[in-house]
């Protein structure tokens, strides 16, 4: 049973670097928890720190929620869009401004127990480099050690799972591939610490994404959640799943049956220009159709195939699934 | 006589989508235009439509650049920072909003005029695509030339220079390399429509910087305006100058000097968490830098060197300037 | 009626810079254009200068296409093959190796008219340069035109086609996007020049390759050939038709018929350690596949989907054809 | 004091996929042993399997050291130059294949301790995969943790250094980026395994090649090697090191002193067209001209400028250096 969940600020408005005020107009957040529990197949929702859920709406949303019948997914804490993140959350040069990234990250774990959401994914978006000769990379990658390994101690009953991004906003972030995220989550070394794979991060990092899902599951069950979205591989486009590719999302979904993956489903997009409704429905639709592709039956010929590692098999096995030829 | 300038809104708040109020304070308009003449060797700023002048404040625009000894080195015409831009300006499939583009850049025009800014540069940052299957490639080319075409032949006092950039805010813009934005100069046929090569968008398009000038030059003297700064080759980071490439700079300087340019040395960065005007008299002085190096004598050996085509008489060449070995 | 053709050379031996004697064995001529004869919808194959066809076995060629029922679709000369070329063929800096690279050119023309062959691919992979300081843009471009409209003119009865590619073997060639090879095409101005696209190069460039055949076609029919392969975007993997993308070649198949192209469908794949024979058939059947799915109901709402725009729509229709949800 | 050296073959001749038989003419060993004894500053050389060393020639390979002066800094056993390779080495599908490619290590490390040389370089090029569908991730993984760790327990006296790269040539290594050959590291668990950074396959993957450093050196003193080449970021070029970047190398060298690497400066090119001797002495020189900028006063300021993390000041400082304004 898979189960779908979708960011809830994808159905808001959504805005750029030149159209700071957005391309959109911004609805209401119970227009917005109604629209995402009418996607069919979508039974939850991840809700991101001062955009969504804040210590003064938390009831208020844990109501709307309930009454739309959706699970929070995740609560993303808000390390990135405010002035005091500019430089930096858990790797500030000022050791306030970290201890501030830490308390914000406690706080989301908080407002998780409310929600009864088991899971905060932490973003440090802004906790990277711009130019060379500005990071400390040896003193910046243990702060983030630091922190997260207390919010973990602190909450042993919430997972903690470090989502990786190779850039944006800053042009170098420290959490920026699925390996080096590893390295932090071994370090770390508490069982409710692992990674979350956004699939338009990998394809930005040059990673195929099943390899990547293979890499965090393998050493150590550490797979913790999973973000969709495509784009053209040189940045986070964070466009429709299948938009630009499908095959390599089949042999994802393959890898994560095999894995045993138990996490959400989850659509995380910027439908910039598009209705966010039905940019989301048409990436849930689309990896509804890949999971209905791989019955047993099917899931038992790739392995196989892969077992052969011959291409001309594995692109005969893809169009005859989608040409019936 | 090199001629720096600075686009204003360098100097003011910079925002992105993750912070969209912007990683600083948003000073006036006369701090920045103070800040700017403060820098040593600038002597003119481009303004931007909307966000740094329209009809209402062009004369006060004019009193204070006159104020501060600076020229008006272009306007550049907003066709991106409003929702109604948003699926497009000179390409939106919407013809009322197509006949608001060419408004948009008559009204810029104008204020050239006044200003006595002998330049509008067109940025459609808008005009472009997202996904396969979305843009009619033939029509919307078309639109294009049509409008600048009508533009042009409304203002032949003023110089329209169109800036190419591959990407951003779209996933595709159609004004996407110095070639194709070429193409699109010689359909319109007319001797006041030329091209701004953006030293990031270059990069970021997989060009030599230099060879895009040569080109531009060769085929009838269509380099009109050159805007400057440095990224990592994959995004417009729109960096300091000189912070991450130095030959390649050295390259474009010498072949800008061959070609006989006579326009504006123009930054355009976004400082997003660096003092604005440090960052851009960082990069002024990294160019004058390379300007003294490239004295008669440097040239005569640089044209002997390019003669050959040897990389490692080059690079000795370079390390010598740089190294004094 | 599409006309599917094969690079002969892709069904021999394929070797890199890590493994020069090659990943396979060598077939015999014979054995080869056999295999290529043997792919349902192949009926032409392009033969390479040195490796394929010269002077002295251009009958024996002749005599096995004409044995196992195929045309000659083009010849490439070997302008990349050989040492004397290493450092440029049209664009060295010795003037006796650039007449050497117009014989060559000639050579070609000569073979394809004994061979009734109406096109030369004109791929000038040394033609570029490998560090900043070193090609003189302007006279290297030149010399370009200067050969090309000397073989176009000697030659009128064939078509001359230009395939561009941003890199490799030079870490910069001069025939690099689409755009400016037209640029090139519009220089020399004869009916008989145009433009090969090979899909893999077209990715490589950032290009979307429907975009890229409309605007050469737009600008005067000057879309001559066509290349198919697959690859990641970031280098000229030659890999299987559809192994990677599928969209973005639905779209270029869609503009193909809305063009009218009327040219050769010819695979250029580097099969480094796949059977030959079975991936160019995969790429075959790939894109017949696709012709199937485009008949003249599902074009007329793809022109309407795209005289709409939305993202939405379009990957609906996509889904609806492939998963027949 | 630093200790630079050369991989031999780079004074050798260099062939790419389209001229296989190379640019240039096949010196003798002699000959390339005495041109690199020849650049001021080179100690030792690497020696590649099949191509430089093998158990036929290594006493005569040792002889022709001694009498140039030269050291052994390590051995590369081929794992990618063979037909028997072209499917993966260690990766190989095939079990009989697998037990050579640790046939073919451990020979490597007896050839060093013959030439009493403390490293072996293992890059296993081959080992990896193509397209989607053709890996199993897991399965491969884990048979290079098992040949590493066979090969270093045979040989606790030799140093295995694990040398990563994104692709080329395969689309996908399984050694690609720094930390998930870190994360193979950790797994083997043995003091004698760690990793080599080739600065340029840290460029492809996106690194900065100083973080990567410091991800080695401080989850273990893990940075065994390095190799030292330059490109423009998207292909493993091979150029003359500060051709194309200056300030990350700037940085990369106050990096390994900071860290206090000892081990060998290795040069990793592929001259293709250039005189090899001269181009690695290009590189040589490059380097020594950055480590002399890089004097204890020097390294003083930068650490207090990393310290407040301003590019302003840190663009000021490089330029400070280079242009003495």
């Amino acid at each position: 049973m898979n189960r779908f969940s979708i960011i809830l600020g994808n159905l808001g408005n959504t805005c750029d670097r030149f159209l700071s005020s957005g391309y959109k107009d911004q609805p209401s957040k119970e227009t917005m928890i109604r629209q995402a529990s009418q996607i069919p197949g979508v039974k939850g929702v991840e809700l991101v720190g001062t955009w969504d859920v804040t210590p003064q709406n938390v009831d208020e949303m844990g109501g709307l929620l309930a009454k739309y019948g959706l699970s929070c997914a995740s609560i993303i804490p808000d390390h990135f869009s405010q002035k005091r993140w500019g430089r930096g959350a858990f790797t500030s040069k000022d050791p306030g401004i970290r201890a501030q990234a830490l308390e914000e990250t406690l706080a989301a774990a908080e407002l998780a127990r409310k929600l009864r959401c088991p899971l905060v994914n932490l973003w440090p978006g802004q906790d990277g480099y711009d130019y060379p000769l500005q990071a400390d990379y040896r003193a910046e990658r243990r702060w983030i050690v630091e922190a997260v390994t207390r919010a973990a101690r602190a909450f042993p009953d919430i997972r903690f799972s470090l989502e990786y991004k190779p850039k944006e906003p800053r042009t170098h972030c420290f959490l920026a591939r699925a390996a080096d995220t590893h390295l932090v989550v071994r370090e770390v070394g508490l069982p409710n610490v692992g990674v979350t794979i956004d699939t338009g991060h990998a394809l930005v990092a040059g990673e195929n994404m099943a390899e990547s899902a293979v890499l965090l599951s393998d050493h150590g069950a550490k797979l913790f959640h999973l973000h969709f979205n495509d784009n053209y591989r040189s940045w986070d486009d964070d466009m429709i799943v299948g938009s630009v590719h499908l095959v390599e999302f089949v042999e994802l979904w393959f890898w994560l049956k095999e894995l045993g993956y138990q996490g959400w489903y989850s659509m995380d997009q910027y439908p910039y220009r598009e209705d966010g409704q039905g940019a989301l429905r048409a990436s849930v639709e689309f990896l509804t159709s890949i999971d209905e592709i791989l019955d047993d039956a099917a899931r038992a010929e790739l392995r196989a195939i892969i077992g052969r590692g011959d291409p001309i098999e594995s692109t005969a096995w893809i169009r005859g699934k989608l040409f019936r030829r």
